[in-house]
């Protein structure tokens, strides 16, 4: 009874109808419980071995296929994903059910086919062909697959705090990515980190007639000051003392890396309407290397229409800082309450929100070089586009951290996917490449054995 | 059949419980043509004459009251007041009906009361009282009776052009006014005039993933930037080049006014629960003469709790900026987009929303200063503050460029009116003691003709 690689396809594209058909959405809490038994079902029926995790919510699953033999070489590959999706509103702009896996003009339409459901199928289908083609695994491969990543991955650095053994690993691969918008294969070392803080003044215990403007200072102008002192004009310049010292420069590769990036200034222009001038002319280096400080919101006294004349007594801000290695999130927002506090502005409320540290390579481990070389045959000289970090933000820093392996992010989406947005999809072809790149990926790091 | 004044106070108050049960809100559009036939019938039960202006909404009413002998030397007062009032709500926070005039604890409660109902009422009964001593009119007394104060007396100005010789005069009174915290009679000879603006930053046609704050610049970190470059840290100075040229800078006589005014700034603080120093040490100078920047409102990107990391494409500031004599509002505008400009802000959109002139007085004409002597003797020595400007804003520069006439307020609330407040009021006591001071005035008036 053999089974063609058609077959096993098909039969993995019904399993990810089955998993996108399941609304585990973290955020609304809707059918962890179901998601979980599904995929350890799957794993278990595909010949692997799968533990939940249920210490904190919501449960992490342990999945493992390990060969009849294996020595002290055999290589482990981890792969991280993540079993739950984004809410699929707004839901009228979705031109099928969201939750219903929907082929359409070459693509597979569905709330996590590219986000990270197809990516999951796709590695699991890709071990089931090698598996049918040579008999048995090819090396060791883990899988954590968490439920929690859509709400800021708030338990998993607990889980890999304790199970740091059991996903010990020789090198990470990430849970998604992308062709980019010239169809080049992105793969990408390393992420940002991120420090949210909101910045607060409050000058008075009430709002108060702005009459009294001409002595007393209002909580509007108080914040617009502060914020003002903290970053330069026209540039993506903090004026934050002692960052600069903690930032590691990037390596000779990384720097080579980046210099290979093509960007399209003009294209980013007329994407998004931009009105003002770049911050840099090094765009791919900035996104690749530079810390950034977001204005997110401002909110404070009057916001509606017309007039009213009040001096506020509070005013908030809302600010992301992008961090590089090796800036940590805490540090920097105390650097930002000192720097404040030199400028005067000791009296603004820096509420830290939350944070995580970045996490940067130059793709030159040489397990991580093998896929990549694997990349180049399977999709071309020329077609594959290296990374050391993207501009985004993910806990890659803790995978490193815990497991002490390098990582490396791709997967099957392309530049139009939407992850997050209605009618997110990915293309059948990209979905049927992808898995023949894993398929030459396994069969390399066999060969490493 | 001779009437006693305490049978005259007595049907005045009657008046005023009339006046206040018609809910003249001109927010909500209610009663107006009933509080103008009520107004109307009472100024002609009088023995006055009364013309109603219906050019514009609401109507503006002429009222007149001549003496039978008038000469070139018989001098004319206006009296300057509103008969719309603010909304009654909340409506929860009153202990008595606002549409009900309620005496209580020596207090007389109601909408209107203080704000400024109970001051026409007050002129009238004095006017009559007057009349009931000596046979006649004091003088030549007017009104102008507007119904759009509490929404910014929209017309006011159209109808100030075009009934400038009806309403000519020799000295304008107020509308209102109060005694302070420390029960001395205000009477002001001006107020501050304003410029309403919204600053508008625009950086995208679209909200960007936060990310991309490496290379583009969004709209929160450009309007905070903008507007940090309009005022100075710490202080009230405005960096608005060209506006110091065209401020006046305040007389001797107005200077000396000021010096004599008692603040307590410990007991603002209090009162506030201010948190930040006072921008000057001279407060009655600042609120007297300076000009003032608030920022009103800030609102722009992601303002719930948490975190959201948008970049966002445009953010909006509410300004009010407080006019000294000579600043026109729109020029102020000008002004502003200009030095924006100069300080590389081009972009920020400046919004003008309304305005208004200020003006200023030392209350140094002749026609004041005998009023103001009057108000000595009636309140006593030392209970009689006299202020060249207060520090907010009203359309007292209208009236003196229309009718070329210097303009004083005053009137019959205390510190704890509450006008616009729940449970607004007077005190029984000073309305008739401001009904006394105006019989006196009137007496002396009868003497200057």
């Amino acid at each position: 009874m053999s089974t063609t690689k058609e077959e096993t396809i098909k039969r993995f594209t019904d399993y990810l109808a089955q998993y996108i058909a399941l609304p585990s959405v973290s955020a609304q809490k809707k059918s962890i419980p179901e998601t979980v038994a599904f995929l350890q079902k799957l794993i278990t029926d595909l010949g692997g071995t799968a533990e939940v995790f249920s210490d904190w919510p919501n449960p992490v699953i342990h999945g493992e296929f390990t060969p009849a033999h294996v020595t002290a070489d055999t290589p482990t590959i981890l792969f991280y994903n993540h079993y739950d999706v984004q809410p699929p509103e707004p839901l009228d702009l979705w031109h099928s059910a969201p939750f219903t896996l929907t082929e359409r003009d070459g693509k597979l339409v569905g709330r996590g086919t590219a986000d990270c459901k197809g990516d999951l199928i796709a590695r699991l289908c890709a071990l089931t062909l090698y598996r049918q083609a040579h008999g048995d695994w090819p090396c060791r491969v883990k899988f954590l697959l968490e439920g929690e990543e859509e709400i800021a991955s708030q338990h998993l650095e607990k889980y890999l705090t304790k199970y740091a053994d059991t996903f010990a690993a020789d090198v990470v691969v990430w849970e998604s990515g992308s062709k980019n918008a010239r169809e080049q294969l992105e793969i990408t070392g390393g992420n940002k980190g991120i420090c949210c803080i909101d910045l607060v003044a409050t000058t008075a215990a009430e709002d108060i007639h702005s009459s009294t403007a001409a002595y007393i200072e209002g909580a509007g102008i108080r914040l617009v000051q502060a914020l003002a002192s903290l970053r330069e004009v026209g540039t993506n310049r903090l004026k934050i003392k002692g960052l600069d010292a903690k930032i590691v420069p990037p390596t000779a590769r990384e720097k080579a890396l980046v210099a290979q990036e093509t960007v399209d200034p003009a294209a980013i222009r007329q994407a998004h309407g931009l009105t003002r001038p770049y911050l840099t002319d090094d765009i791919a280096g900035a996104a690749a290397f530079s810390p950034t400080l977001n204005v997110a919101g401002l909110t404070g006294g009057y916001e509606g229409a017309g007039v009213k004349t009040v001096l506020p007594h509070t005013a908030r801000a809302k600010l992301d800082i992008r961090l590089v290695p090796d800036l940590d999130p805490e540090e920097v927002a105390d650097l930002v309450r000192q720097q404040l506090a030199a400028n005067g502005f000791g009296d603004i409320d820096v509420q830290y929100l939350m944070g995580e540290k970045s996490y940067r390579s130059g793709l030159d481990a040489p397990l991580v070089q093998r896929i990549t070389s694997v990349a180049e045959t399977t999709y071309g000289t020329g077609q594959v586009e290296l990374l050391p970090s993207s501009a985004g933000t993910g806990p890659m820093y803790l995978f490193n951290h815990y497991l002490h392996a390098p990582l490396l992010a791709f997967g099957v989406s392309y530049a139009q996917s939407g992850p997050h947005a209605p009618n997110e999809n990915i293309r059948i072809a990209d979905f049927h490449q992808g898995i023949d790149f894993l398929v030459n990926v396994f069969t390399d790091l066999a060969q490493a054995k």
